[in-house]
């Protein structure tokens, strides 16, 4: 039987949208990693009565319980009071915890504030966790197998805390199975598309298939607790899609062709138009990425493009600056002047203005020029500014992966 | 009494790690923002059983009940039969649906795989929302003064969907007691330094005070009911902290570089090297940019800074790419060669490697040239790649605003 995992997630801050729930997607990490996945995870405001009522619900479902928040100094940290009054213990003045605050404040120079003496209360028969980050100690309970931790909200502390002590106690208590991910990336296909083209794989019951759909994308994670079968179901996948799969786990388009254009020794300029410097912002953000990235032009008027790139004017007035042929001369262009192997060029209509019945918001032109010859595609993305031209960015350098991976 | 309000969101991947729940945090914010904040959240897996008793105790114990997750059409999107089934309400095909969906397909100039046929299918009773950006309609049923909605999990699908139809519905069902934020943007000042200037503020017990510090700046956010009294707190913030105030509310550096530079009728061109096209990335997601911005280059080599931005060769040599003088002369070459008003440049380190005791990483020069002169700045951020390029992106911004504010 599998263990049952529920997090409690206690802060106001959380669900007022002030602040992205970044633990739990952390310790979801660390508990999956443990072969422990977290099977349910609750957020609740600074409430004694929803902290009560959720963990006494969640006590009696799960077997493992672990609560982050509401532990610091201030009156509205409530969890400690809760846990003691649902498990029926008294809160005890536990010397050892209380040395630990003192000298956390006398290392910083500073004198311990009276509030911070409830710092030092701990349910009688709770196991507190030294905290050697923050001033909150974590609580550990067992109770006939079944395992409740509370742990403070700020990150770095709950992070150590959970790394110092919950870790080896999981270890202790429960048979921890690892859990192993891998993951494929695939473009050009919808989700429908690509689930048509899997549709015979047959899965076993113990891995698990998730499909997750990107923007303009599609990613297949592989899950489960035995190596061999994922590999193989991953294979078999790859076999099926190869087509459409540009990239494996951890892989991103940036990765991908950073990787590419260094082993393959091909340097790289970009010219683009509605994109504004994302292209190159995406490839740059990779250490090293001056070993095959020369630079390139933004050219967001006419006059960039027919002065530093040799767009012919003629071909703006005949076909318009949103064309294949202007993106054709862009990536020439660019090329040609930036003297690098490859050269590349966005040009389109990412809105909300500048539409036409002809080219409507979300037509990108695309160009990709090399020593032998000129690769060209438009496509019309059908969704808002930010998406085109991520969306749009993101489809050269898949382009590009795909042309320089067809290159001997 | 407090409407209550549930957020339950499906996904795997959520519980895994795999992916960071920003539908919560964007969903709470939109709610509080609606006056009908959220009081809990529940993340549950892709599963049937998980899926209808969370369902079964939320809608009991509250009013409104949001469901993000599991509306795709692979068999691990289960939501649909869920509600179906709890509700006691068949599935019928809705020939509306269908032809949403058939259209965006062909607007794709992709084939429909038949397994989308599901997408149509809609329990009886309820409301289909339409999704002009994806596949998946919304759901929305309502029960004797309830609501439940429940939006796909892909985050531009469920905001465009949340923005276009649930607002009004909830807008229209409940009453609403909006909660107003507003906000002040500083920079330049740490965090403490500032509080010790507003330390003898005095702020009303009904009002909130919070404490943004963002990569590089602090945002203060004053919220409450009563707008007479937010606007008479932010008003003497602003007085106590004029110097390092550039912006309020949803102001951005680019939004507020944006209007100032079309009032002003000046022209930009940016000239980039560590931040790799990010600033004309920034400034050219506001639509409109082209009122005033020309283009840029992104200098990623030498050979570009000498041959593209006519940065002298022996400037390079002797001060180094890195360096207040390379930056002035990227500054001036790109305005002359750009024919603009002003011109920016950035060039620094933004590691992990190329550091020295000399110029660690994190060193980053600015340039800024116009009519009458040039500005100059050297900063060392003391923080990995990303932050190192995003702050210096920002910061030439924030430099340029207040450049800007100073001219005639």
């Amino acid at each position: 039987m599998n263990v049952k995992v529920c997090i409690i997630n206690i802060g106001n801050e959380l669900l007022l949208g002030r602040t992205v729930n970044t633990n739990l997607s952390w310790l979801g990490m660390q508990l999956t990693e443990l072969g422990l996945p977290v099977t349910k995870s609750v957020t609740i405001p600074d409430d004694p009565h929803d902290i009560k009522s959720t963990l006494t619900q969640e006590w009696h479902d799960n077997e493992i319980v672990v609560i982050t928040g509401g532990l610091g100094p201030t009156n509205d940290d409530l969890t400690k009071k809760v846990l003691a009054d649902f498990f029926g213990r008294e809160l005890e003045f536990r010397d050892d915890v209380w040395m630990d605050v003192q000298e956390i404040f006398s290392r910083r120079n500073l004198v311990v504030p009276e509030i911070n003496k409830s710092q030092a209360m701990v349910p009688a028969g709770f196991t507190a966790l030294r905290n050697t980050v923050g001033t909150a100690p974590g609580l550990y309970f067992n109770d006939n197998g079944k395992s409740v931790f509370a742990l403070p909200g700020v990150p770095m502390e709950m992070k150590t805390l959970f790394t110092d002590y919950v870790i080896s106690i999981l270890r202790r208590n429960y048979i921890c199975e690892t859990i192993l991910i891998k993951q494929l990336h695939t473009w050009n296909i919808s989700e429908s598309a690509l689930a048509e083209k899997l549709k015979d794989l047959s899965i076993p019951e113990e891995i698990n298939l998730a499909w997750l759909p990107q923007t303009g994308r599609v990613d297949l994670r592989v899950y489960g607790k035995n190596l061999a079968i994922i590999d193989r179901l991953k294979t078999e996948i790859k076999d099926l899609a190869a087509e459409w799969v540009w990239g494996e786990d951890n892989d991103t388009p940036q990765s991908v062709i950073h990787d590419l254009m260094i082993s393959k020794k091909f340097t790289l300029s970009v010219a683009e138009s509605c994109t504004g410097g994302l292209v190159q912002e995406m490839l740059t953000s990779l250490p090293g990425a001056s070993k095959y990235f020369v630079g390139g032009i933004v050219a967001y008027s006419n006059d960039v493009k027919v002065n530093q790139l040799n767009v012919k004017k003629e071909t703006l007035e005949r076909c318009g600056a949103v064309s294949i042929e202007t993106a054709s001369e862009m990536a020439s262009g660019i090329k040609a002047v930036f003297c690098s192997d490859i050269g590349i060029s966005i040009t389109g209509i990412a809105g909300p203005e500048g539409g036409s019945t002809e080219k409507p918001v979300g037509t990108v032109c695309f160009g990709l020029s090399d020593g032998s010859g000129l690769t060209n595609q438009k496509i019309v993305f059908n969704c808002n500014r930010d998406s085109i031209r991520f969306k749009a960015a993101e489809f050269i350098i898949l382009l590009l992966i795909n042309h320089v991976r067809s290159r001997a």
